[in-house]
């Protein structure tokens, strides 16, 4: 079956399963190498790449659906999935599945709920599906030299955004770094986040006042340079100032 | 034409002109009397409230809808509204119109977008559509005492949970003052928003630290107590903060 045909099935096959107009596409970050990087699909039927989202069935909750999209897609679970913002432009998708005629499920409007979750990529390795020919992390670095198809190169940079803004009041990603690290590893996973380097003194001074951080009577070992403290989360501070912000008023 | 009748001729319109399993709700506040508010109307149908929310259509994008819809249901135009929040539970309207069947295009499950705003009320007054016998402010203290249609009280709560979150890193909600305001109003704006009262001497040292306000060569006479100073924006800051968020790294 080529990848045309197997297309046309899945459109039979969606009529039937999914709500029609809608639906999820997921970002999904990863830290590594002090960067950032992003989980991307690439089908057979097309040489662009997409974020491995799908459609909600009509007997799901959304919240469940986006899960089941992401696990199917890509082989991830257990991620906490943040929606960030909602895609609804009405030529948003018109092009992708320009082979096709009106008929097509997949060639439909859809209003697409954008979704974002931290990952720890470290030791798993993403599954593509059965339409997929790729299922890859793409570092931020080089999504400008790579086909991405219809607005997913919105998305992203809004998840991006969500993420920068998001950082200036909550310690979010703090779940990409192992369970001991240095201040200058935290300092690298805000960089990369921010897209801008920090000045180190003023970096550790607030990272410092923030209250979350534990310092371990521990020293990362092996640098050429003197040995770096190691720190962990004070769980109890970090998942408050997760619930309530870091300023109070 | 009862009001039965009324809503099954809307129907058969609807199914020509909107999108299927999509519907917006706008969460509107006010804030009148050192208090907040919310815009809701009710339909002739039913004796529950409702958020002014409604369908999009096939042939507009997501943005001009909500505000299409805004302004039809409740005649409010000129907002800046602000999406935060999808609820896609999947029997979330089932109940609203029970009273018809299937295949009445406002029974179906919707999949709806919250916005927000916040909305200077002084002098205008809400303009209730067709299918609404009213459409008014419901201060929020009185929320418990009213009936809510389907989960539209879940969305007001998260709305407001939003507005909490976003008044601690970025300068919201000012233009629910007047031009020229006391450090005193500012605060009864800020214990609205958050629902708890907060110390004055922090609050006023808080406040002035954001360095969005100016002070003016005025005072607010006419109480019987010393006249307090009055205060504007500091445009320029103010719009800073609004964009980069008050806490940069």
């Amino acid at each position: 079956m080529d990848s045309k045909e197997q297309i046309l099935q899945k459109s039979a096959e969606a009529k039937e399963i999914f709500l029609p107009h809608i639906s999820a596409d997921p970002v999904i970050f990863g830290f590594d190498q002090n960067e950032l990087k992003v989980l991307l699909v690439r089908m057979n039927y097309r040489k662009q790449w997409l974020l491995p989202g799908g459609f909600i069935r009509k007997d799901e909750d959304l919240d469940e659906g986006v899960m089941r999209v992401l696990k199917s897609r890509a082989g991830v679970t257990n991620v906490f999935l943040e929606e960030f913002a909602v895609f609804g432009k009405k030529n948003r998708s018109e092009f992708y599945f320009e082979d096709f005629d009106e008929t097509l499920f997949q060639k439909q409007r859809f209003i697409s709920i954008g979704y974002y979750a931290l990952y720890n990529s470290a030791d798993i390795s993403p599954v593509m599906d059965d339409v997929s020919e790729a299922c890859e992390w793409v570092y931020l670095r080089d999504l400008p030299t790579i086909e991405l198809a219809m607005d997913h190169r919105e998305i992203i940079e809004k998840a991006l955004l969500t993420l920068r803004e998001k950082i200036s009041y909550k310690p979010i990603g703090y779940n990409l770094l192992p369970e001991k690290f240095t201040l200058s590893e935290l300092q690298k996973l805000y960089e990369a986040i921010l897209g801008k380097e920090l000045n180190r003194g003023n970096f550790y001074r607030k990272i410092k006042n923030l209250g979350v951080l534990k310092k371990l009577d521990e020293q990362r070992r092996g640098g050429a340079h003197k040995s770096p403290d190691l720190y962990s989360f004070d769980e109890e501070n970090y998942v408050k100032a997760l619930e309530n912000g870091l300023n109070n008023w």
